[in-house]
């Protein structure tokens, strides 16, 4: 685990930058065919030849044998233990959406949802509505107000919205607020129930709020009515300039990443377009300005999650052409290659296993295989690690951690 | 270290089967003949197959350089921190004689030994009178009433017995009282000294039970007075089924490992006797009862004790045909095959080396490496970890546990 008050401590002002170029979902399983994983089976001649030079090993998101959501395995690639930090789902959401969430927002998740004319939960998921449909109901809701604060309904997807609570008259909104959903069918929509004291005044506003709302929905079957989960506040994190000592940018194209980037305190950077070669040039143009940047590409994980072993191994064969050369001819100090979590073609999800992870500075010891793939990480010098250290061992490699006691 | 709160907010149902096998004091030190380790010198056809399919690693114990006790070691297989969690040694041996310990209960391990006229020690071990002699010495024993307190005295084996005292009366006992043995000769036992205010009461009864047992026994010869040891409660530990979400299920012959893995909660199962082949059967015949199954091997550590390499070489061989392809038979979804420790001939006793440990899951990443031995797992993909991280992994690899944030 990262040990901020040592970074705080130990950090230097130093001219060196550091990249930590993130695969979404990189670590895989082996397929039939040959035994290969997607990375494995990827043509990656820059990434191997770099792998070569470089140290290998397995990053641990979470803790063995948990499968990391998006948000808890991005914190843990910052540094930020995620079993300590918690970003709540509310705020996941907003930030998924890119919602310019405030500090004293809070931010639910919304399921639209179907009851019968007893009120009872028929579909938690109300026949998952088309996207289209959710954007006109969330419109309908735009009307709900609530004394002495601003309101925001935001369609997500399918049967999904975000809904933001803001104060307006200086009063301060409090979120330790358990969801309404019950999780089964047969009974009705649970109040929201504030678990402390401050936070009674908020989960009044919260169910005024939801009692407008089933008002407004009763007529619009399948979706006759709501619920709010993961009732939330931004969780007001260390930032990352602060603990690390340095400017930090985030380069990604979903609000998901860069909502958490945010979170932590990184700038986070304008890009002219979705393609990887887009976050490239964003990375040129900004490279003088910033310490660490944090470049993520989506699609590694979206193909992962589509199952589709080839298309995995095609956005990482695009990386090896597109970023890596592009990345090492801007001469950083440090270079972290890396995932936020395993999304293996073989599972259609987010996995437990360990990412395979490559470090290179000019002061690492090449573990002398020119090769990144699982298999080679796995008897990497860096061994199984928290990925939770990789800021730290980023930050020793570029020379910006001071010797501790004498 | 396994985190119990995490594993419980993230347990799933699932229809998935665990096995963690367990050669007790599996780890070993290689001969001089040829360098090889029991494990590395042993033929083991099936589990070298079933290693090439499979993970690799060495598991820690309790702590690097700390040689465990079958107590501590077994803990940490189950995931639970030995550190944290401690069972007295009255407990355990209490446990090893399969009595039935209840939560109320104080057991002490009893050992007879030889004082002179002077009541002096002169021999700790009442020269290891035979079993029979001891159990002839219990039953006399059995004889001391205490007021208020059930008593009951058991043979263990030679000079060893169990003392447990269980309150009628409503009355709590406490067991925070040192050891009367001075672990040395030519001075007398000392007296059962409380360490804590609460403790004195039951210091107390168990000095009185110490002196009306030396009267008992003062005309034994050798031996002809005892000590008590261990003096100590169920430390009530957290319950392997609710921590994990598991139908749990224990596969031993000798008593001590059927007692730990009933204090954590676990059925202990029947054995129609004390083979390999009758704990397969016992497998076989509950298959279907449970999710996992604690099946332990005990003649790997009594032949590494003995300093027999090759009779604990021949047990490893024995489990590779008999035990290993009837489990492979029975389509468990994760197997680990581990130890509790390391029990080296040539060290003829346990020791604090990490224990070569393989994972086999459907969704594992195979090293490629088909050969089970000390050196294979030195470089294999678990790394060095620790033993409390075994359960969690298997719960990931046999899809048990939820996603961990969004």
């Amino acid at each position: 685990m990262a040990n901020f008050e040592l970074t705080k401590a130990l950090q230097m002002t130093r001219e060196t930058k550091i990249v930590q170029l993130v695969l979404d979902g990189l670590g895989g399983l082996p397929r039939e065919l040959d035994g290969k994983t997607e990375l494995e089976a990827a043509r990656t001649p820059n990434l191997d030849a770099l792998a070569g030079r470089a140290q290998l090993g397995l990053a641990v998101p979470v803790a063995p044998g948990v499968t990391p959501g998006s948000g808890p395995a991005h914190l843990s690639l910052f540094g930020y233990d995620p079993l300590q930090y918690d970003i709540g789902r509310g705020v996941l959401e907003a930030l998924g959406i890119g919602f310019d969430l405030q500090p004293e927002d809070v931010a639910a998740r919304g399921n639209f949802c179907s009851v019968d004319q007893e009120g009872l939960i028929t579909d938690r998921r109300a026949g998952r509505i088309p996207t289209e449909v959710c954007r006109k109901l969330v419109a309908l809701l735009r009307d709900i107000k609530l004394p002495g604060i601003e309101t925001f309904v935001e369609a997500v997807k399918e049967y999904r919205f975000v809904l933001v609570l803001r104060p307006t008259e200086g009063q301060t909104l409090h979120a330790h607020i358990l969801d309404t959903d019950p999780q089964r069918l047969g009974v009705p929509p649970l109040p929201a129930r504030a678990q402390d004291k401050a936070s009674e005044a908020t989960a009044a506003l919260v169910n005024d709020w939801i009692a407008a709302a089933r008002d407004i929905l009763k007529d619009h079957q399948p979706a006759n009515s709501l619920n709010l989960r993961g009732i939330a506040k931004d969780p007001g994190l260390p930032k990352f300039g602060n603990v690390y000592g340095l400017r930090a940018a985030a380069i990604a194209t979903y609000p998901m990443y860069r909502g958490v980037a945010k979170l932590v305190g990184m700038d986070v950077l304008p890009l002219a377009g979705e393609t990887l070669e887009d976050e490239v040039d964003t990375l040129r143009i900004h490279w003088d300005q910033y310490d660490y940047f944090f470049f993520h590409v989506k699609k590694t994980d979206s193909a992962g999650e589509d199952g589709d072993f080839e298309r995995k191994a095609g956005v990482i064969e695009h990386v090896d052409q597109a970023v890596v050369p592009a990345i090492l001819d801007l001469a950083p100090d440090a270079l972290v290659v890396t995932g936020d979590h395993s999304t293996p073609a073989a599972l259609k999800s987010h996995s437990w296993h360990p990412v395979p992870t490559l470090l290179w500075s000019n002061y690492c010891r090449p573990d002398g295989v020119a090769e990144f793939g699982e298999r080679a990480c796995g008897r990497g010098s860096l061994g199984v690690f928290a990925a939770t250290d990789e800021m730290p061992l980023a930050l020793g490699h570029s020379l910006r951690l001071n010797k501790y006691g004498a």
